[in-house]
């Protein structure tokens, strides 16, 4: 049953009762895939299993292998460079820089609270935004101040920057979806618009100010023109600070058990 | 100054210099490129020009070479297997399918609009989910039909739909970001969920309903568990259908004038 299932899945019941050179490179590693699932094995070591095959079978795949692993049981190693396969498919994720452990933690965990500025421009697409900035404590509060934008950010992030001796200096992230469109009154800056790219659901828009360059996620479709001046609103709730220097998120509570350096 | 802009745009100024077998791959590819652009010519012809570059790059390079070509105002013709790259680079992107001409229009006709079951699966990430329903008039309503759902849909379209002869049995199209997970009074079905793919911002949740399967983009994160049954509902303003046999959308308006058959 399980044989059968898996054939099945992989669309190679027809391709049995052929010889390897008969099947092309994707049929090929369908059935090594196939064949390595149905030994019912104590691991499963994966090296990039879908990166042969088209857009269409990869994304069905994926989710049938990640259902199929699920209900098996087994526990499996996944080595991918597509940021997108490791998000939907691990329960945990280990990050890799030339060889160096970047980070290891859940998906969401790696989105919402990247621990390096490596991870954090290397999971989400678009990526996130990095601006310099310098972070100032003053009247109770903490702000953000570039060539182009001001925030106040939240009390307990402040907090906790200050607590992981955030450098005067930092590097503030945000998301393309963390960004928002305003009225004049609403506003954290007023940016040029300098490039729309439509996605479909969602326009791509980049912004320019004072030479800074900031991505936003807008609904399709963004009525504003090239050149013109709009006013920009951060979620000041995912605002990402790192140091510079080492690279690591001054935003990590507790003790940073989940990250390498 | 052009081609200053050009050079600092490809990051390449530290190349001019170089004999083209002390270039990599990458680089050789942008040296073209800026050489192409600086020439001020009167088209444009790209042949897949980002291939090889890794995503950052990429990324930014599509930004730039867009801006580039709207300020120089020369026409180009860019080929691309790269859905994403065609929807942001393009005013009028042509869809050709084995040599066949699919369609052709605005990046968000394409998208909200596809013409044929090609386009409509090709264009969109994740793609659009596809259901074989029946396409019936009663009362005065227009319905669509499948082994787990039932909706009515909008008037206007199931007249569209009958002017251009739908026939009974249709293909239902619908976007992943256009199912919502709701209440049980306002479901318009009941699934089980399968799968949950997280990506971030969302999770893509695959559901299965009697031998039916479709994904839903969902606010992340999604609170269900495999096996749970939930309850789902479809933007019916954003039902496409199509003919099973010619493939071709049964909502075009008009002579159908942006379509090549």
């Amino acid at each position: 049953e399980r044989a059968q299932r898996v054939a099945d899945m992989m669309g190679i019941g027809e391709l049995l009762d052929r010889k390897p050179a008969q099947l092309s490179g994707g049929q090929q590693q369908r059935v090594a895939l196939a064949r390595a699932l149905v030994k019912e094995p104590a691991i499963l070591l994966f090296d990039e299993p879908l990166s042969n095959l088209d857009a269409k079978l990869r994304l069905r795949m994926r989710g049938e292998i990640k259902r199929l692993q699920e209900d098996l049981g087994v526990t499996a190693v996944y080595v991918t460079h597509d940021q997108v396969e490791a998000m939907t498919m691990a329960s945990r994720i280990a990050v890799m820089n030339y060889g160096v452990l970047q980070t290891y933690g859940a998906p969401s965990q790696l989105y919402d609270h990247p621990d390096t500025l490596f991870v954090a421009g290397f999971i989400g697409a678009p990526p996130m935004n990095f601006i310099e900035a310098s972070f100032e404590e003053r009247d109770g509060g903490f702000y953000l101040r570039s060539q182009a934008l001001e925030i106040r950010i939240p009390d307990e992030r402040g907090a906790l920057a200050k607590q992981n001796n955030a450098p005067q200096r930092v590097i503030m992230g945000i998301r393309p979806e963390d960004v928002t469109v305003v009225a004049e009154r609403d506003g954290d800056f007023r940016a040029e618009v300098y490039l729309i790219e439509p996605l479909g659901r969602e326009d791509l828009v980049t912004f320019r100010s004072d030479d800074e360059e900031i991505r936003a996620l807008v609904p399709a479709p963004f009525d504003g023109q090239i050149g013109e001046t709009i006013c920009l609103k951060l979620d000041k709730e995912k605002v990402h600070l790192f140091n510079p220097e080492t690279e690591v998120s001054v935003l990590r509570s507790g003790n940073g058990g989940s990250s390498y350096h």
